[in-house]
């Protein structure tokens, strides 16, 4: 893999809202580093090998920074049920069943093909409670091509009796043996877990605390999601003014944290993110399919909060980030008309930005392909649809989103490999 | 197409939130005419040739009962404009583009097909000002299979010079041509399409209802999408005190009537439609990416208005009927977040409803399979995706409706005939 050069309309999202496009450009990366987007090939590399996708659109590939992949067998399903409910009648069996090895490798195979072969190549992941489910999740996402994060729940509290459950001294021990047999992954490294402030005794959430701090690993976990969640929070830790005091107080609030949903975050809980640098997940399709409410991004953008996107499967009904970015949009048209028509909709560009450059920030790249990125990236056809008039590059951009291109993608590169290769 | 035996899992929505299953059954048809569904086929058919599905879903198949044919080729483009900038931008040049007949005969054999292949086998649908390209698009429809009405569009007002208008002289004759040359389709059938009262000077509005009830033609037009358009309605009709009182005074508000949006329908709009027997269009991804607002679809339900789903291309972004059932049960839940969690969100089975028997109700069907209804149905296979555990056929259905099963769909009968075959 010591130089790649892809041909094609590229365009990344260098900034929030700013696209940058190239016709006929080249993408050239070496040992799987980005070093450039030209207008024409530099001299230096003529005579090498040239991928050439013609017209095609060369993307940078999805950051999926919320799934649940136990969850990923009942997408769609359930959304009718209130969230105790839907907990109960899905998502708790539906994880149990990663007790079995067998189940997982099946599964995990399916979902880590699907992400790549739709251009997710960034996750940050939950697991269930099971460690060799987790590490056979990370094995199939490895195997794949996908990179990031993935993280074995850990629940030692409102659990679910004889189905998913795991006493403290369970939860501490399993998560050790996991981050110690879970190394060997070049592009899949672990991520504390748990489930949710509600789900955690204190002990646990203090072991989770210093363990972060001692081997320096990042944490994942749900924020302010719904209303009542935020109120059994606040009767669970009294001493706690916020929500997310409860993270803090146990050291799992920092620069390396993302928190989903957000929904009901405060200005002094914004704030409080944005001074610990935790990354905010959006889950706009899950936040409304759980009628959990819509969570107000474009003022967490104008106050600076960082902000991602996730699938969120399967609160999520959706995995494909084309479609993920749509229903961001879409959200932020309704966080809109709540407002009273007061605050902006997220435009295309602005949804893509957070789709890709806005996830990978996480992962310490820079915006769009700069130099010294990994090459992350997709060449999508999207030459199948009838034309009102001959397209700008950001009008196919904004087509693609909302027409999702199922099976369009031609191409996928992870971490400088070609991990996918569509007919 | 004396005798169709349909056998699979039998699921229709008899009532708004009922879903009838007969697993393993038989749905019958004698001359194109539903004669039953039954669990064990009855003696007098044992011999006659039946299709077996296996496990396959047999449904109804889709009525849209509101979209705009000549926007299909700006399909998810221009989302991030006013209204006013998006019309000019995109609608309306995309739509002069149908004066030509060679555009409009390759556009409209693709949508044509694109519709049966979905399951959408009836329509209520607006074609351009065109009075060649409105016939070709009903040609187009007729050959590939869906049933319903077309409508060449009247706009004398308010219409776009050099590109996209017509003289009140002119609307009225390439009516009374169109209406002329359209009586050879077994299927498709004309309807009075007023753009919408801004569009349409008095005079022409009057010669339309006199029409209406010369010919006994339904009629389809727009009601309330936003607010600045009605207040523009009531500068130009001052005498009205509403904006449906507009369409009334000229006879073309009646139980022959269809109306797009009603996103800003008060109790005694509503009430106007009710007691006429207007069909409210629900179309609810085009009134959230426009920004229009969130219709109050379970009031209206409450209040026993009859309502249908549309995808309203290219406002709506999606064509296909999963995706539009799905975008209407979201935005019911975005329209319980409006309203404080008073007002309950649609359920799957309730949005599936309203996307196959309430549609068909203004084609004269009973809900559901029921017997003396035309046979409209889709044999869907659902088997591709994982299992979390054996599901219902309501669990089935849902699935379907939020992964929207593209390509899934075996087999396509409208009016009698089957009019698909997939792989």
């Amino acid at each position: 893999m010591a130089l790649t050069i892809i041909k094609g309309t590229i365009l990344s999202a260098s900034a929030l809202g700013k696209l940058d496009v190239t016709p006929g450009g080249y993408l050239v990366a070496e040992e799987g580093i980005i070093t450039g987007v030209y207008p024409v090939l530099p001299e230096q590399f003529s005579g090498a090998p040239v991928e050439d996708f013609g017209d095609a659109l060369i993307l940078q590939s999805f950051a999926d920074l919320h799934l649940h992949a136990p969850q990923y067998p009942m997408l769609g399903m359930g959304m009718d049920l209130p969230l105790l409910d839907w907990l109960n009648a899905y998502a708790f069996p539906t994880e149990a069943r990663f007790a079995d090895t067998d189940y997982a490798r099946d599964v995990y195979r399916r979902l880590a093909r699907e992400l790549v072969e739709n251009g997710t190549t960034r996750v940050c992941m939950f697991s269930s409670l099971h460690r060799p489910a987790t590490l056979i999740l990370m094995e199939k996402l490895e195997k794949a091509g996908v990179t990031g994060y993935v993280g074995k729940v850990n629940m030692d509290r409102n659990n679910v009796p004889g189905l998913l459950e795991e006493t403290t001294e369970e939860s501490r021990r399993e998560t050790l043996q996991w981050l110690e047999a879970c190394t060997s992954f070049p592009h899949i490294k672990p991520m504390l877990t748990p489930r949710f402030i509600p789900s955690c005794s204190e002990e646990l959430l203090a072991f989770l605390g210093r363990l972060a701090a001692e081997r320096n690993l990042p944490i994942q976990s749900h924020l302010s999601e719904n209303q009542a969640e935020v109120e059994l929070v606040s009767s669970l830790h009294p001493d706690c003014a916020q929500y997310w005091e409860a993270y803090a107080k146990y050291g799992l609030w920092n620069e390396r944290t993302v928190m989903a949903h957000c929904v009901w975050s405060d200005e002094r809980e914004r704030q409080a993110m944005k001074e610990a640098g935790v990354t905010v997940v959006h889950c706009a399709d899950s936040n409304q399919n759980i009628c959990s409410g819509v969570a107000p991004v474009r003022t967490m953008l104008q106050e600076g909060l960082r902000v991602a996107l996730g699938s969120d499967i399967a609160g999520g009904d959706h995995l494909h980030m084309f479609d993920v970015v749509a229903a961001s949009i879409r959200a932020s048209k309704a966080r809109r008309i709540l407002d009273g028509w007061e605050t902006d909709f997220l435009t295309v560009p602005e949804g893509w930005y957070l789709g890709t450059s806005a996830g990978a920030a996480f992962f310490g790249d820079a915006p769009g392909f700069a130099p010294g990125n990994p090459l992350h990236a997709i060449a999508l056809a999207d030459d199948s649809l009838p034309c009102p008039h001959p397209l700008t590059a950001a009008e196919r951009l904004e087509r693609c989103v909302y027409t999702r291109q199922q099976g369009a993608i031609r191409a996928v590169w992870s971490a400088g490999r070609k991990v996918y290769s569509g007919t």
